[in-house]
């Protein structure tokens, strides 16, 4: 069994399926020893999207389970393009646009869980750099859209 | 003639003149294989922004062109710059950000006809990854600005 | 002593200590010959941030001296990283994030300064591509968030 899925299963987590592409463009693309990830929204088993609430101090736990929920995505995205999780070397970078009411600027808190979440996976090669971003609008009012940048193992 | 540019007629485009950088920067930069554009904004043949609405659901097509028009002025700078399209091997990566009217979220319908067009000049290799945002400040009050991600091909 | 750290005595820059992460991330990953920072917050040598105000045009100084204040940092941490700045072949691409209050749309102003010290630094090496955009809420209501990409020297 792949080791990432049994540690995922540890983990508790089950991977969603992957979700459809929401325009003219394909969830992964490869270059080099790179995977790049489209922007990924916070949609559930059901196809439509979990988390819309624009989020402040209030709800910080829900822009908190959105970028969870848009990371398992991206995941899933990966492990369908990728041939399995197992071909990724380390997760080099994450981006988390945090779809933020005036005057909340706690947007590291909605991504932490998010970055430990690849660390508990991945260990050390789960260290990735991370930019959070407060954004004033989101495709269909997402809560978090997330992007992933992994470099994969070479043959 | 240059294969991209015989495709690019015969879908009636014409490349505009590679717009003027706005500040302290270079239009595009390589790196191993892969090309990075600087943010292009929609500027016009006239060297003056053609779009600066922002953009919301009642002017959609507005942004859709502030869009094709901002990829047409990517697509010119990195023909000049890698010494002509045909020296592309695939798009990677576009991401689109939206000077968003509040309450819209749209986003992906404003950046489709230009992932479109990419595809329809590329094919296969035309597919990309894509991250549309939307933001409530662009430079100069533009309506859109686009970033474009290529892999050129070995020599 | 360190080509690099020299010209910055001649530009009277003194790099700060590196910045805290402030989150479940790492500051500097490299992939490959590229290294990627986070996005890097205008912190002061105390820890706390130095330029926290939402920038228009009546104090646009304070964006510019807030990007530089957050690329000193960038560098200071890839300094750190990447065994000296020596190691660094060229300045690939900058994004800098103004927190931008509503109408303010001189977001390349804020960030040409920062562009102009890679260059005065770096020389041809030190020429980049830019994406300034402008966000309405930053971690903790910093001023700018600002990332770089590099190339480093082949070993």
């Amino acid at each position: 069994m792949s080791a990432i899925i049994e540690r995922l299963k540890e983990l508790n987590i089950t991977l969603p399926h992957p979700p459809k592409a929401v325009g003219a463009y394909v969830p992964v693309v490869t270059v080099a020893s790179l995977a790049f990830t489209s922007g990924v929204l916070p949609f559930g088993e059901d196809g439509s999207l979990e988390y819309t609430q624009q989020i402040d101090s209030s709800n910080i736990e829900d822009g908190q389970a959105a970028a969870l929920c848009a990371l398992k995505n991206a995941l899933s995205l990966l492990n369908e393009n990728l041939g399995g999780l197992d071909n990724i070397e380390r997760i080099v970078r994450m981006v988390v646009y945090v779809n933020s009411q005036a005057g909340f600027c706690q947007q590291p808190s909605v991504a932490n869980p998010a970055s430990e979440l690849l660390v508990k996976i991945w260990g050390e090669k789960g260290k990735h750099v991370r930019t959070a971003i407060g954004v004033s609008e989101l495709p269909f009012g997402a809560s978090v859209e997330l992007e992933l940048l992994v470099q994969m193992k070479t043959q």
